[in-house]
């Protein structure tokens, strides 16, 4: 069965869904995205990532075509009939086709999603460590909206890979903000510590799990700016992401952290994470 | 006669031309482009856009599929073929369609040019002055690349367009650094002064066709950081890009420029720009 896609209220070969050169996504980056995980054939925190969804087109000043009621009922059926039973829903909307010109025209956006397997996340505390490299954070400062005007990262992703590293991390003046696809965390005197939401900082819905995980097993959430300095020190480093879940790092730049293992709180947030999916996902 | 597209070597219809949803121009804003002015059937410095559209896909670490040879072979008979006598050529290239992957594959580059009448740019120190309005700058630091990755310029400039004005001058930390989509100078003491092209600023081809121009006519020409307030109390203040040309400006936020007049040093060199164009594309 071939890959299928659901594009402006039609079901369609993915490999031959085509849309316009003069869309807005395509000229301008003129649009955002979601990743929301399909575990078990369930989707797991839909509603938060299309809550977050709402927030970027209202970061954007686009008014999304489909309620989040419609979005979540089209994005059902769609999960449901799918081959797809361990994977994600990508999802994006832009601004649609209009004749090129910076200034918003009165087009009809376009939106899209549809699925793809994902191998299962290895459970906690196994599986190999992330190799890390520090990037210069250079993107712009509205790093909250999950745009797909991604050009910043995925030339940090590649520089990092370049590297022989899995993942990049910015910095700037010193400060970690994120990863270029993730969110990042590091573990010092039992607390989990990251850089708050905001201009350099994505709201992951992992990240919104994890808090809320946290909060539970009573391990201290911090959330202020930390120095790389002591980032590099710290006890446990991990990085969150959908696809990801809570990703143990082994090396970060030229320093083994953690002594090139899995951390304990790392591994026990990351169990209960684990758990919590089985739990949503299991009927 | 509908309008054409050049389309990865082959030319169709622009209405009908078509690229796939996993483009990674579409999904990463992961490509670069040039627009190029057509005067009386010419296309006009195509060769300083090539050049700066080499380095842009440097910048990406894209490697161009067409040689500067090729791609002025084309776009130089796909004009000849064209109805459009005063207009532009829209170019881009993007890295072509993969999987989705942060991670750059073996895709095949994207690349495609159209043209598109545009009107008649008014004679030197007439027509309407422009009205702009500051926005802090918030773009990413690699603003000398000619990315597709706009979504920040296209938010800059709707945000003039609902304040009642044509264009939005960015500034970052009370610096001016260039405009959403044009270069941007001011005019004090007899000397043009502009920020140098780098991090925030585009080396805009009407730039380096006004910066040789002020040679000759011997008017001093300055690049370096000029506070929003010293450019809001110049004598004059104009915008250059490959659409407008040099345009001047009458208002700026709710300060009038210049007495609200194009002024004397504008309208000389906007005068020689035009007449420097009829020259090169007489014939």
């Amino acid at each position: 069965m071939s890959e299928m896609i659901w594009l402006n209220g039609e079901v369609l070969s993915l490999a031959e869904a085509r849309i316009g050169v003069e869309d807005r996504g395509f000229q301008f980056a003129d649009g955002v995205y979601e990743v929301v995980r399909i575990y078990n054939g369930k989707l797991f925190t839909l509603s938060e990532h299309l809550d977050r969804l709402a927030r970027s087109c209202e970061g954007i000043r686009l008014s999304a075509p489909l309620s989040k009621v419609d979005l979540t009922r089209e994005i059902g059926r769609f999960v449901e009939k799918s081959p797809v039973r361990e994977g994600m829903i990508y999802l994006q909307i832009t601004r649609g086709a209009a004749p090129r010109n910076h200034i918003f025209a009165d087009s009809k956006p376009t939106v899209l999603f549809y699925a793809r397997p994902l191998p299962a996340v290895a459970p906690a505390g196994t599986g190999e460590g992330l190799k890390l490299i520090s990037q210069n954070d250079e993107r712009w400062q509205r790093c909250w909206i999950k745009s797909i005007a991604l050009l910043p990262n995925v030339l940090a992703k590649n520089a990092a890979v370049a590297a022989g590293c899995d993942e990049a991390v910015f910095v700037e003046k010193g400060i970690v903000t994120e990863c270029s696809a993730s969110n990042f965390f590091a573990v010092a005197g039992g607390k989990v510590l990251t850089h708050p939401v905001g201009p350099k900082v994505l709201p992951g819905i992992t990240r919104l799990v994890l808090m809320d995980l946290c909060k539970q097993l009573d391990i201290p959430f911090v959330e202020r700016a930390i120095s790389e300095a002591e980032c590099l020190a710290a006890d446990e480093v991990f990085i969150t992401s959908t696809t990801r879940e809570i990703a143990w790092v082994m090396k970060w730049n030229d320093r083994v952290i953690g002594g090139g293992a899995c951390g304990p709180i790392t591994k026990k947030i990351h169990g209960v994470y684990q758990k919590f999916v089985a739990e949503r996902t299991r009927f």
